[in-house]
């Protein structure tokens, strides 16, 4: 396999957008290509990453259309990725596997999604699809709902008492919201208190409003390519050490809740691939779709040992200066949620701070940066170790 | 790259099921496995087709729900693809280009879908998705209309009288309704008349019923891996011998959609790297989901100059025994059209045929066969190239 690398990422800014799903892509795929110096006709393959474009726009088959409006070349094959939030992720990993094998140089990988269109009643069995239809949509328990029984899980696991547990999950939303203020591509960018959180209506117990991430629109573009051809695109090429996907589809499979089976295994695979372990990781994008899941992360992640990253924030271990940087760019929670975009976003926010370009919110002397995207209720995770 | 075989190949019946989208993948699925003497642990990756589960089932991520189901290990990934009706032959070919690197060794793909228990009016619109949103779907063209179109200027631009092109388009569907007859998995097993296809109501002038494919339930799944591993799995190992993928989303870029551009830069692909051309081929199963699209089709493969191709099925030339066998399992037309499985029951007949297993549709001695899967209006083309 060649050494893969990415020559140029790019995200547009998250949040409410008039623009169809189709038009968000084209854009920032546009701007990705333009950025590298290159033209659409370079571009061997479109891998697309879209969730919802069928039932919140009307419009399946979305990559062809998209490659269209680009104006890529007819032989360059455009095809739709699909797995919940971790859509984007896996469109990269896919894109990066047949760019290391040879099979294409150049691919436009990533993904995006329009979530603020729907309304509020249909929002919530939209997202729910990503549940399993038989087994845990017709019992009514929605993605909250899940994390809510996960933070109950922990908490009773680790003899923690729910009111010390909530206070360190609002410290969690504390650090990613202090960082969404320092992004000027993120949905939330306004700094706020525990008190805040605490003070939140509730969504599902103990998840109060600023414990849930919001679902944002936007696009995000990462352009992969040879180590060869990205250097003569960048200054600054970012390389691809190691990746990982694994799969434990539905809650029944599941033994634990609060340990995420499936990103010990995406990570293991990861990290065996880069040769690297936890401790050398710089900067971390991960999965805070809800304030206890970045816990659950850090800790399957192996950043933190199982039952010891839920004061992390709290203690400051996941700020920049401290162990390992969390969620720089606001993270899900802050910078905002468009499923099918998140992963594509992750990867842009650390190819930035590996790049020393994070601005506010840089990671000083940034070498090693790790991408974590979970899909549903943790069927899915893919995960991604980049290097400066 | 490494050579790539198809292991083993199965479908469900293509028709109406009770069943879900997950149920019908996972049953077919595990047949799959079963019948080629592995076990799911065997599987490193599933690549699963489905176009319409979020918007018709309530099921998007389905592909880890399956991967469940099916009981496959965790650190095997499991992905959605999507690219309307070409879905699974696009999932096939991405497993095979993966195989053929050496980042997996077994691989399931295939597709699954479900469309009977859409209501008429919402089958309509449902559909209509893989159209542009923006561009096709407000103006009311849908599928029926395009493919109308495509008559119309067919007749026009090669000077053929409406009414003889009308029953050249109904022997294509009297030949498909044939060897439909003769599959026992076939949604319509019975025989028809050029008078009964000019007779049935007209849909969209001047296609009439019976000049349109069904949408039906189904699911088939193709194990793809290396020629070691095949060799050993059974005694007819069936080879990728070359693959092609083009895109020209929308309409709008399409000079002539009697020529079905995207076609031929994909087959070209598919010719060149299998050293092949288009006189070679034995058996083919193509993109006929209206009897004018199986014309065009099998002119854009190279079988029929351009404007020759209309009486190939009134002349027997696409029957056994004629020039190129034609969609012997029935076509889209007969034996049924889930969106998302088709291309992998495509698959399937190739690898029955070229196995000599097709039992009453056999062509005597095929060796060579081919595939030919389109989405949406000529938007996506995949056509994969079989050898014995």
């Amino acid at each position: 396999m060649r050494k893969v690398a990415i020559a140029e990422a790019c995200m547009t800014r998250f949040g409410k957008h008039e623009k169809t799903s189709l038009e968000l892509f084209t854009e920032i795929g546009l701007t990705t290509i333009n950025r590298a110096g290159l033209y659409p006709r370079d571009i061997q393959a479109l891998f697309l990453g879209n969730c919802l474009g069928g039932f919140g726009e009307g419009q399946a088959h979305m990559a062809p259309f998209v490659h269209s409006a680009m104006g890529l070349p007819m032989s360059s094959p455009a095809m739709r990725f699909e797995c919940a939030c971790a859509t984007a992720t896996v469109a990269i990993r896919n894109a990066a596997l047949l760019v290391g094998a040879g099979v294409y140089d150049i691919v436009l990988a990533g993904g995006v999604e329009k979530t603020t269109n729907l309304s509020t009643s249909l929002a919530t069995r939209t997202f729910a699809m990503a549940s399993h239809a038989q087994y845990e949509t017709p019992v009514g328990i929605t993605f909250p709902g899940v994390f809510a029984m996960a933070a109950h899980m922990y908490a009773d696991k680790y003899n923690i008492p729910l009111i010390e547990l909530k206070k360190h999950m609002a410290e969690v939303a504390v650090k990613n919201h202090y960082y969404g203020s320092k992004n000027l591509k993120a949905h939330f960018q306004k700094e706020i208190t525990v008190n805040d959180v605490l003070s939140g209506i509730m969504v599902a117990d103990p998840l109060q409003l600023l414990d849930c991430c919001p679902f944002s629109d936007g696009a995000s573009a990462v352009l992969i390519t040879t180590e060869e051809k990205a250097k003569k695109i960048t200054k600054k090429p970012i390389y691809i050490a190691g990746m990982g996907q694994a799969s434990a589809g539905g809650l029944y499979v599941q033994q634990d809740i609060t340990k995420a089976m499936a990103r010990k295994t995406a990570s293991k695979q990861a990290y065996l691939e880069a040769g690297i372990k936890p401790s050398d990781i710089d900067v971390c994008e991960l999965h805070d779709c809800f304030t206890i899941a970045e816990i659950i992360a850090i800790e399957a992640l192996g950043f933190f040992k199982a039952g010891k990253g839920y004061d992390a924030a709290t203690k400051r271990h996941t700020y920049i200066g401290g162990k390992v940087a969390i969620n720089t760019s606001g993270g899900l929670k802050a910078k905002g949620h468009p499923i099918g975009a998140t992963g594509a976003a992750q990867v842009t926010e650390i190819v930035e701070q590996l790049r020393d370009e994070a601005g506010k919110r840089q990671v000083e002397g940034a070498k090693i940066g790790f991408v974590d995207t979970m899909g549903g209720d943790f069927g899915t995770v893919c995960n991604i170790i980049l290097t400066a």
